[in-house]
């Protein structure tokens, strides 16, 4: 990485937009914050529109003006050439990398981080509620398959801290904002506390 | 990609199994494919378990024995020293690969191939349900995101065919199964019409 400055269009309470935070704070990287908020439609107007065209938080603007959306291809590019993503004569690592990065996406995402914006964030749903109920329990299968993987290995990927933790510890250390209880996955609380004396940091309170 | 063999543990009508078809077939690669069907739980064995822990399809089964689930980390393993994934010295083309992954596994397959599944293949829900409309409305966003993408651009992450649009053929080939109308998105149809020129093979009919 570079010294070059990046900004980065996020919001703050975002877990996916935290993703990049951590990266580029580990790496010491030089970047610029514009604070984005898509509880006032700030990914809505035509402008961010032209940057993004899904319309998500968080995006990229690389130091030569060329934008990247999608927080886990922001982690891999922003990872390159530091110890968070493996030498290139190791393709299964690296592979196994963008194993538990898509995991994090499809499995944990939708569940985890959903249910903490709905319940905490934009307070739309309640915990009683079917649909919050139903990610509840896909939420709690998929911290079951993390405990389980840390019960032999430090961390997802490799032997090393790789973008995989960076983009499971974003939504895994709030998982109790959205009403999960991580007293029982003892594995991933001894995870947690091993990337935040890395010198991973917490996202502020909602 | 070496001429070792593969097993690839599948099931046909599954995208996210297609995709690993599609690279294979398109690398000429040899591999053998264990038919793994999700309907009749044959992912839920211990058996299967102690291959996958997130018990789904598909897994790649190395020629060393070592195993790789995930279909776009698998992608991206089989698309090593292949023309579907970008040199080294590339990293920003190899993130937009990663980008329109990510935007596949995120915003395209829980909608687009969810109500393919659910109404055609499980046949656990019929199109007036709420659920399957919320899918539907947010499956045309998504379909509508890649029209736009595609009057600019042959393919999605570079000016070649990469990885990101065999991920993003699978399930959108057979968007119409899912109630979906790709003549609404001509720039779509034009690009899977690019894709089958190539070499690109359907999946089966349900």
């Amino acid at each position: 990485m570079n010294n070059e400055k990046y900004t980065v269009y996020g919001m703050a309470l975002s877990g996916n937009c935290h993703k990049v935070k951590t990266i580029l704070d580990l790496s010491k990287a030089s970047y610029s914050w514009i604070d984005t908020d898509t509880r006032v439609q700030a990914t809505r107007t035509p402008e961010y529109r032209a940057k993004n065209p899904n319309g998500e938080v968080p995006l990229l603007e690389l130091p030569d003006g060329r934008f990247l959306p999608e927080s886990n291809a922001i982690l891999f590019y922003l990872s390159q050439d530091t110890p968070y993503w493996p030498a290139n004569d190791d393709a299964y690592a690296q592979a196994q990398v963008m194993r538990w990065m898509f995991f994090e996406q499809y499995s944990h995402e939708p569940y985890i981080a959903v249910n903490r914006a709905r319940l905490a964030i934009f307070k739309t749903e309640r915990p009683d509620d079917a649909a919050v109920r139903s990610r509840h329990e896909k939420g709690r299968k998929t911290l079951g398959v993390m405990n389980e993987h840390l019960r032999d290995n430090d961390f997802f990927a490799t032997k090393n801290i790789s973008i995989a933790d960076i983009a499971l510890f974003a939504y895994t250390h709030v998982a109790h904002e959205g009403g999960f209880d991580l007293n029982e996955f003892s594995e991933v609380q001894a995870w947690l506390e091993r990337l935040l004396d890395h010198g991973f940091s917490k996202m502020p309170p909602i």
